[in-house]
């Protein structure tokens, strides 16, 4: 078992301070990113307990191919169940934590407890092992003011992890902050309010030394043959190879206003008629007449060879924000009825720093324009809201607690949200099977799990939609679960025997595509299960009642995926 | 079917603006109150609708005994899909509308739909028929301020059911206050945010015209028979005949400071150290030693025997608040550490001159203080926060949506709610019968559900909780589908065969006691369904989390009756 010592996972308690090394046991060994997050909760979480009490645990772990050589497999996942749902929730996201992780020889840090003091700790992981130390002069500091006074302590090549005083306030849309190979604070495992859980810990930060213990490759030679063969794919697909390291994310934003699901006013259209001034062809024009520090393309983890990030440069070319992107952009941009980038990146700075998620955030303000607290289009309004929620004053804390909270406490019906959680930037009435994911998922409405704008079928009938997202949201769940990008899947989604080549020479194990498939279809029962033992029913497998009569412009279409067919969306359960 | 004229409801709706008076469906007529609240939704409300949207209905309706010569029977029902718990919600209250709806000749109103435009509407109920009359004068005003137009206007004979800004602004804590024998909306079926629905449908009022429609009696002297033997009972019970006349409902205060139960400073103790000036007996021998326009004792409904009502009066003796009751005592009182009749009797006054349920408001300002936004103790402080409500400011729509939104707000778990809906004045952890109901009962934590601080149990044990509550749970339920008042429990809850004589001499049907029992188990499983229906699980029976373990001083005890115990009290069903 040598292969336990570069295997192990540190269990911290915050309630006695001791954190612990441990090695995996062999149940978690072969599930990695959202699968281990789905059976480390099942195994520990009590589901009915109360997601901000000292029952919950914030699960911090990478991918099942983390750290090997193979690009953009370094995805970090934060886990546990969510305030904002009350359900499952694993958050994952780039940047150079999840393979630092792996090198530290870690495949998961599992946070328990609670302090039974009031003071902050920082969870500090060097190659020799962990310890917490105390963190109070961080408290209140922004997510780049934490990040830089732990880079002066900690030096340039740690890793950071941290949370924003949104994470800090325990508000439902607080997120956790990763740093990027320039050490921007900029990766967020945004979704589902896991910073208010790091918060309930009162964890600000994790540090991650540099180190160099390289997870084992069980068979090196079939492994790099394999990561040639994903190569390829990457750089043969036009999506991959051309499109996201051009136009970013934001290469959407002209899909989806000619689709006509692009949010635009509080969701009350799916055209918005500044689109093509925040499109991700302006994005790049604008970048690169620019200059300066701006970047059209960027990695944000080591390896990485699509490259779909960037660094927006204010008008005089000084950096600005990196990456601005496409869920942001809808969210802040055409669905406050904003249709400048620069008020869009002010925007979104200003969330990063609190540490809030832009997709709730922006959800939440089109919520709150709606109820008459701020014009659509009113910028600056929305940047005074934003400084309500740092300042955690009645307005903020109605605001940070998401789309949801905001639309009870104002009486607004016109909420985009599926179990607590806001919509990304795909209104379901013209994009449906994406709809059925929101409806369906057990993590809330998430575009990531399993997103249909590339499926070939008529977006705007109910028709096929359900077998649409199954598909989709199977394929995905594996990829999280590896711990591969997202922004892989339009080149190595389906290639399921090269992706269980990579696991069987990682691992020394023998897996064809059917043990990937598996790996997905297994990730959504044991979050299915989860969700159930949390006492979830059919009735949160909704789209909002709203959506299903008022029909959206321009193609005049409401949601009408028949429930009985979605309730059977998981029948392979 | 003669009946059918006197055995009516109304059918208004709000969209069209149309209202029909017809004949009561066969499966209507021999239910009433909670059993006929959970019928009509079963029937007519989708499980799954938007509780403040078109598709929920206002149910306004009356027991099966109403406008009879029987005391007590007059008690008014307000239900429908609560806004506050997501789930069934029938609120009853005394007052005068009960009876009055009776003489109309009608046993229900159901309000369905909503205004297409935003103009306001009070329903004009009169004896030849009823329509919707605009009333956009009355918005923003105060349930008095509102009554006293309607009464200028409708003449002083008239019963009024309004809403006040609470309401208006659909805060899940709106109650919906009726007029007492003096005119006084003073009769608050205050519990599960009826007010919101009501203000949903933008229905201000309903003003009911006296009438002398007396509902027809098939054995009237059978049923005079019945009623001796009812008014002998009352008169020989030394609750209601002695307790309740003398000390009014707040004859509980220094039981529950013995026993206790009594919520202090947020649910914090169960004993409050000012509890003697708080108390029944303070409350008695301060309005007699002010003198003035103050009683000790007062009916608040028509041919009342018990009369457990009392006028507060100022220090000068004039009327300052009618009634003041335990659970308001409790809440707005021990709860939030004021030891001083006049301060909760400011404190009540503003709550009902809003609309606010007195318990969830406060328990939700029991929350805030926890949340260090008012110290326990300050009243002045307390006023603010309900100027806040009225005025809704943010933190106004924060605390008017309840304690758990509080909670949820700011953070603080301390939360005294099931199901969203906030604990009377009784600590589940020293009353676990009563813990049982809160944590088990289709409308959330409600002690009107069946509180057992009477049954011959050990309270601080778990063992028997769940038979205790059971039996109680059914017996209100039966009382509540009657119409009568709970007042009456000490003295007829068990006389099944006497209420069944009268259910049998008012309709000509011939029931047993084994038919009053039924019909307190039929309206749990009718309340059971609708709420599964709503997708509601085994997850929401639950007392929360920390009053598992935080012990209740001075007893020391925690809520542990078992959950899987708990999980079978329903299994008559």
């Amino acid at each position: 078992m040598q292969r336990s010592e570069v295997d192990a996972f540190l269990r911290v308690d915050m309630g006695t301070g001791s954190v612990t090394k441990l090695p995996m046991p062999a149940t978690w060994r072969l599930l990695g990113g959202r699968s281990l997050v789905a059976r480390i909760a099942l195994d520990e979480i009590p589901p009915l307990c109360e997601p901000l009490g000292a029952e919950n645990r914030l699960l911090i772990l990478n991918g099942l191919l983390a750290g090997t050589p193979l690009p953009c497999s370094g995805r970090l996942s934060v886990g546990g169940k969510s305030p904002l749902t009350g359900g499952i929730k694993e958050a994952n996201s780039g940047g150079i934590c999840g393979h630092m992780l792996a090198r530290l020889g870690l495949r998961a840090i599992v946070v328990q407890g609670q302090p039974l003091d009031d003071r902050w700790y920082l969870l500090y992981v060097h190659p020799e092992g962990a310890n917490l130390l105390p963190a109070d002069e961080l408290v209140g500091l922004s997510t780049s003011e934490t990040a830089a006074r732990l880079r002066e302590r900690f030096g340039g090549r740690a890793g950071f992890l941290v949370i924003g005083p949104a994470g800090e306030m325990r508000m439902s849309s607080a997120s956790v902050a990763g740093t990027d190979m320039e050490g921007r604070p900029s990766r967020f495992s945004a979704r589902g309010g896991m910073g208010a859980v790091m918060g309930s810990k009162r964890l600000k930060a994790v540090v991650l030394e540099p180190a160099r213990h390289n997870p084992p490759l069980a068979d090196r030679e079939r492994f790099m043959h394999a990561v040639r063969r994903f190569i390829e794919f990457i750089e043969s697909t036009h999506q991959t190879a051309v499109v996201y390291p051009i136009y970013s994310t934001a290469a959407m934003v002209m899909v989806a206003n000619s689709m006509g699901f692009l949010p635009t006013r509080g969701f009350s259209a799916g055209q918005f008629d500044q689109a093509e001034t925040i499109s991700g062809e302006a994005l790049h024009d604008t970048i690169l007449a620019r200059g300066g520090e701006g970047k059209t393309t960027h990695a944000c983890m080591p390896g990485c060879i699509i490259r779909c990030s960037n660094v927006w440069p204010d008008p005089t070319g000084r950096e600005f924000i990196s990456p601005l992107e496409y869920e942001t952009i809808g969210l802040l941009g055409s669905n406050l009825g904003l249709g400048n980038l620069d008020e869009i990146a002010r925007l979104n700075r200003l969330c990063n720093e609190i540490g809030l998620d832009t997709i709730e955030i922006g959800a939440a303000m089109g919520v709150a324009a709606q109820a008459g607290l701020v014009p659509f289009g009113d910028a600056e309004g929305f940047v005074r809201l934003l400084e309500e929620i740092q300042a955690g004053t009645p307005l903020g804390r109605i605001l940070g607690n998401g789309a949801e909270f905001v639309g009870k406490a104002y009486g607004v019906l016109r909420v985009p949200a599926v179990k607590g959680q806001a919509m990304p930037a795909y209104d379901p009435r013209a994009l449906k099977g994406t709809g059925v994911t929101f409806a369906t998922c057990p993590q809330g409405a998430d575009h990531t799990a399993g997103h249909t704008a590339r499926a070939n079928l008529d977006h705007l009938s109910p028709v096929g939609q359900v077998e649409a997202s199954r598909a989709v949201q199977i394929a995905v769940a594996a990829l999280d679960s590896l711990g591969l990008c997202l922004m892989t899947a339009p080149a190595v989604a389906g290639q399921w025997e090269l992706l269980a080549e990579l696991v069987s020479a990682r691992f020394g194990v023998e897996w064809t595509a059917q043990e990937i498939v598996e790996l997905g279809r297994h990730t959504i029962r044991l979050e299915l299960e989860f969700n159930r033992r949390a006492g979830f029913t059919f009735a949160d497998d909704r789209i909002p009642e709203w959506m299903t009569h008022e029909p959206l412009p321009p193609h005049g279409t409401v949601f009408d995926v028949p429930t009985e067919e979605m309730k059977k969306i998981y029948d392979f359960a």
